[in-house]
């Protein structure tokens, strides 16, 4: 398959739908940018779910499960940030105005995340468990204070 | 926050909808694994897609962004295969029976792509761009023979 070929048969192999084959060359659209904000959330939510569990006595504590979702977390903290365009105002989505009007704000809390998840990467390594729950409840509570500013109650 | 409000929060601020609360504890249901795998995909798109739009010449080489995205899409490639439960047949996806069917053979292909970004993440580390571009479309290779034996056509 020479290149050429294969970026014609990458956007119609690829992506889940509308607006990929544009989102390769130049800035996405709208909606695509919330799709993939809210793919980023939706698998925080599978990796963070058990730590949280574990964190608070639901689930019995497994110390690999931890760190492997601690990595995964620490990849994921990282992706959603640049979806959170201007030019996705207009589009159906929980995110309040917040998130453009006080940017600062939303940087900070978003930055607070990827660095508290950082530092379960490193604890989780250290096999204290009590300072890995510690960790995931620091976590927790910068994942409810950004969606307590920016997100849409439910 | 103590522990037991903590996972009461968790409950009420993260994940994005149906489904969260019981994830974090039993077996995901159906309609939630299909979101989270197809979360995935939408990921992976994201972060592929600009090298393959590199390795075809559509898109300025940039080879901070392919040792980035090769990392992040190291990651994401690990996160799909135990969303592809047999108990998601009868959800609406574009996954066909082969994924239950040829078992054997899908996961020998979701192990090629891990394998094959793998190879990425450290080719992207060579600064040798005929390389990593080579290794780029081994990659689209891989997404393509996937979507082609397991997904419906569009």
């Amino acid at each position: 398959m020479n290149s050429k070929l294969l970026y014609s048969c990458l956007a119609v192999v690829l992506g889940t739908g509308a607006g990929y084959a544009t989102s390769v060359l130049a800035q996405a659209k709208p909606d695509v940018l919330v799709k993939q904000r809210q793919a980023v959330m939706t698998l925080q939510g599978k990796y963070f779910g058990p730590l949280g569990a574990m964190a608070s006595g639901k689930a019995p504590y497994n110390a690999a499960v931890v760190q492997r979702n601690a990595g995964f977390l620490d990849n994921l903290s990282r992706m959603p940030w640049d979806g959170f365009n201007p030019n996705t105002k207009n589009e159906k989505t929980a995110a309040l105005p917040a998130v453009y009007n006080d940017r600062a704000k939303f940087d900070e809390t978003a930055s607070r995340l990827e660095n508290e998840i950082s530092r379960l990467v490193t604890v989780s390594r250290s096999g204290d468990e009590a300072a890995v729950k510690a960790q995931i409840t620091a976590i927790g509570k910068v994942c409810g204070a950004c969606h307590n500013d920016f997100r849409a109650k439910k």
